[in-house]
């Protein structure tokens, strides 16, 4: 099972700066903690990050084939983009929304979220151990859509 | 560990009606399962679902020196209750919002939570699986909070 | 046919104040005057009222397999519950909003009802007489579902 | 006791199109049941209907010493007409407002009634059932300014 | 100098009711009253009254090649009806918006005016006199027009 | 009888500057023009101007007992002065606004008048010739006053 | 003279939590200080805190009848509760509303009140003393009406 | 193959004025050079033009059954009538909207097109030449349709 | 202790005109009421009413340094003041806001403070009788800080 | 003629996924076709399309000087994009705007178009055959702008 | 050359209060500092400070004629003042805007300018530094200006 | 001290096009302009340009750690990026934003700044001057800042 990690704009500075509101892990520990609990199961994973709107499209639309799963944050794409909506709608994989802040309480213009009404589920304010519940939960995911292909060739 | 899992109205039909949009699971079933998943951990479990506005708040109140968090679904109440956010605010427990469907698929009026401020962390769209990951969550923010206050003893 | 008519909060003080614009029927006298339209009819009517939207709620679902069809005058909830709402459309049967008073010619709130969209239909303006042409529709949909159900069987 | 039943645009169109939102029954088949209910009582029915905003309003105009009431279906007109608003308001008698369909689930602009406040009742979403109430609401209104009037010449 | 002043809809009802809001003087006895007027100046009037928003639109552009300036009370179409304002702006003639009582102190849609701005100036709550200034009004922008063209001739 | 006219801020400014829109006409020349109609009739007018919002409202509140109407171009307060509403609201005399520019053409924000509610009739867009309308629409209406007291007098 | 004290959703919670917010001083304290204040005039003193919306609107009824004035703090169902502003204005007795926090500082959904426009009186921001205040206002109200009743008879 | 050419309100005028932003072909001329592009295919074209929302809502409802398809310029009704709206949407032809100029460039009320989403598609801002484009539009989807027949009929 | 009572425009208009509104009490009177209940404390009153924004405004800078507190009725720049507002904050003295009527009740425009989110506390709809509550208010919140004060001298 | 085709966010797709919004024809096919009809004329098309907002609007920019036209389907872009307006705008090129799908039937978020405004033209709703109608129109417009040319060098 | 600085309400109070906001130096010493600026070029300054809004319109009339520039600090009428828009608009004068804190940082109501159209640019969140920006900027702009003057008289 | 200047998308046709509104100076010209300007202090001045939202940030998290303050024009983007937005607000460096244009005269989606709440000032409407009034201000808080450093070093 595959699962690609897109990391929108600016994650790539997390525990660099404003470690008040987004806490002191770095990006890349992160992503060695994901890998970790992701060897207990037979899950393979590959991480991406960017600041531009388009590569962002472009791995969204890379994964059509090639994984099993996204876990996205969009960052400030979240609020903006409706592309990276459309993309994702695009390939319809399953697919979960992260964030790492409790945006509910920032400004007014971070309460909109264009991304989650095109993904499986969303998952807010748990800071980096967000990553993990969003892995846990594609994993399940994705093992209910295997059980169910199963299922259906057995007939 | 005292994890209080408290249920908002209409959620005692689950798996009765509409199971289009929540699901063929009932709400007893989802209880059972996570039972078995805090039997893995020192977690203990308990369940409290009602219709009344009050009520919940009265039992969100009760958790004040007899629980260490809070797993909430409060349903309807969700969009239009002041008097529950105030409640939450009131005992500042770590609280974990849970939504069963994705409601950001659906009504507009859906789409604005006035708990989630108030919470430590939402999730959203993940089925009854959500409640297992609301389990994990507040296992892992309890935990941090107890080896917070080990270290701050030996100091 | 076993028809129950909920009346929401306030409904009871019907009569005894605010008589310029709710009229001086009481709400006794308005449930005799159905009883009678009622008698004429295969129908037997349940009455309950109450100021609390959770006892509103826990009624609604108590219909679910005990009743025919739901007469509701949910009032102030009108506005405020979407409680109500998810407990109408969870229990899904045919169910009629009434209003006494032309809400449309007062407060800017009171022009939006929560409940209207799941339900059947909706009757505002014609005072007491307003639950009269509610039983009535209410009894037409029933006998339509029946008759359905009749053909149904035949073939 | 005579009653005008005025029908708004594209109501003509009933039965013909679109039966899967308003149904099979065409409006002269709901004008006809109207014709036998009215035949047991003393009420006497004129039927209209145009696709003209200028033709509602003229007779609309035209009840005024004519007839005792009006049942009228603004159709789209409801969403948009002040002119037919100011007519009713103008001839200040009885009006009953009519919607085949449930207007509250469908688009936003049609929620909005700029009709209702000037009418003495109003009844969504019965179907042709609807107008049957809508007679009889009438008919119960006009009897009782009748008998008003008896009881003040009385005096 | 031709004068041609248009009524919309309703206004063929003044003085018949609602005398409260918009007096209990007839269009009629209006119009003879600003014949009056017209008589001691150069003036000739024409009137047109019709409840249909084509009519109003097909006399308006009527005007163009006929007629020096227009008075129009476009009542409830004021606050609807883009297409009479695309005709007056597309005959551009001096025009005057009339009206009778003073739209601001009533219902919220009353008090944007789709018209004024196509219009030369705008007369509001001086009752019928409203349309005694509109006619000296009128009579002076015309004056002024003409006072222009020839001193342009003279050049 | 006494009219007093009250013009706002920038008004002394006319004819100086952007003769574009407001003309080229001066405030005196305004107000000469005006003495000369008002000698026609038994009318003394005052004149005031002021820029400053405390100063017009003690003019407006000096008429009480001293003036029988007033005459106010308001100006840029027209849209921001709640004060100088409830001025004119309180001493309560006939009062009619004027605006020399068409007002409906111009920034959004200069479409609200706080101060047409609390006017007896509202003249827009005549340039100069607005104040000789708003004089002869309020001597007909002190004209009215009059004829009403002398009737009442005489019963 | 029987004045009710009606204390709404969380109240009970003051002086154990949010301190910096709503101060130290418990819901019983202020009971306590409001009792003597009392016994100094002629007023009797009953006090109700409850969580639940319908407990509120049953005490509200309750006192039409058995009580001169109701003091309410209706906390969070200021801001959602259509059915109290209901009971108040069912009730019609002179109630004055009280908030302990300066309301206006806070989150934008605590800036409108719907309970305001069904009191008599709102006092906004002055912690416990606030209630004090509104024991002396509703006395004072009482006594106006007392006195315009008496001063009725011997008429 | 016939299609129906219907033009709104103030279309009668192009041409004649306001040639700045219509351009100075007549309504005429456009209808002759779409006959003249007509006659290349086997269409046929009737041309209908009204300043009443009536008589195009009538003439819309005439097309079913003896139409293939509605080439339309609502003018201004785009913006206001639900009932043309509704009457496209009834008879369910294909049906293309067509605006000469750029309206997206021109007012906020003209920015919102009540008609477009119940049309096969739109044209704006090619002034003339956008009839032509539509005139092949609608001819290729009336071919599409043609030819689906075809292939069912096969079957 | 300095208290000064800052009267907005048109308050020395009360009792003379709006008596239903307002009452029949004039300003000089409730200033005289005022004087008496001050003198039972220690508190000594300044009186000051304007009807210009910046005569208010430098009013209250003075009050920094030669008062203790300011109650003030900022009347209708209450709702447009963002120069009062700034005032108040700039001398942070306590600062108790009066309205004599239930602002709650009328215009829109009436509901929004700008002014509330800078005072102490805020009371509304009492009739004169809110300057007597506000002196006490004021006189109780001085009288703490002197005691807090007192108390960090001593230590 | 040089005509630049700019395909936006997510078209590559097209074809591949959501088949039932989009058609079965893919973007290259869509480029056939479009070569085979410029073919006809002495037009040359080029293609580009990219993900990139950025790369988009160096495209857009290359064109000045180097293309006579555009066509662009901006797609998601639309909605968000101001700099892809300001670059349209900048280089001032005849451009056209297709869209595939009826945008109007979709999202609210997609009724807004910032592109619209600085555009020659929109074409909307046609699915793939809405760039042939594009071209037609810019070839149109291109001839329209050469003949001006060579008219304006004959003086 | 001479710059008038007009400073609006609780400019004064600069240094006095609120030091956390503002910063610590008074308003003299920043007229201080740009005097000395000042000094270096030829231009001579003029300093003005009001809390009266009128005194500042009459001010920025005065300088027609006799300043060559104006920079204005309109603090708190920079979000209510049409008038003193009117007056620069009026004046026609190069005139620079400055704010001293950061605005768009602060309170929704203060995001708005109202004056900042009519200026030639604004200066925003410098501190006293952006009165010295503001003069240099005012010196490029008349200096233009002059240079503009001198090339036109040598034509 | 190094200040990089940032140019968003579409400032590199500076002095191509719409010389109207943006004058005719070219990007390059500016940045020759400020290195004269910085040459005379010790500031090192890097210039970069790009049309990518991504690159932009890309850049601006390049600063941290290698400059000193950021002069930044985001052009289009400030008034859509959010991750422009949060790219400045995680290096948290001194950042000036300079609109050349006066952004308050445009489209109303070009009144709000995106940018502006956490940049330290802003400059809108000088023209290419503005860079230098950013530079001098940007050197003036770097200079500040620096003292602060050295006094904090010497304690």
């Amino acid at each position: 099972m595959k699962i690609v990690v897109i990391q929108g704009p600016n994650i790539n500075m997390l525990g660099l700066r404003e470690v008040g509101i987004y806490g002191a892990m770095k990006m890349e520990e992160i992503h060695e903690q994901m890998k970790i609990a992701a060897s207990q199961s037979n899950a393979e994973l590959e991480f991406f990050q960017s600041n531009f709107e388009g590569e962002l499209i472009d791995k969204i639309q890379e994964c059509l084939g090639t994984a099993d799963g996204i876990i996205i944050n969009p960052a400030a794409y979240t609020h903006t983009s409706v592309a990276i909506r459309d993309a994702i709608a695009a390939v319809s994989l399953p697919t979960i929304e992260v964030h790492i802040s409790n945006v509910y309480r920032r400004e007014e213009f971070r309460q909109k979220s264009l991304i989650s009404p095109v993904c499986s589920g969303t998952i807010v304010g748990f800071g980096p151990f967000g990553y993990h519940l969003a892995l846990m939960g594609i994993l399940q995911i994705c093992d209910q859509i295997e059980k169910l292909k199963a299922a259906q060739k057995q007939k």
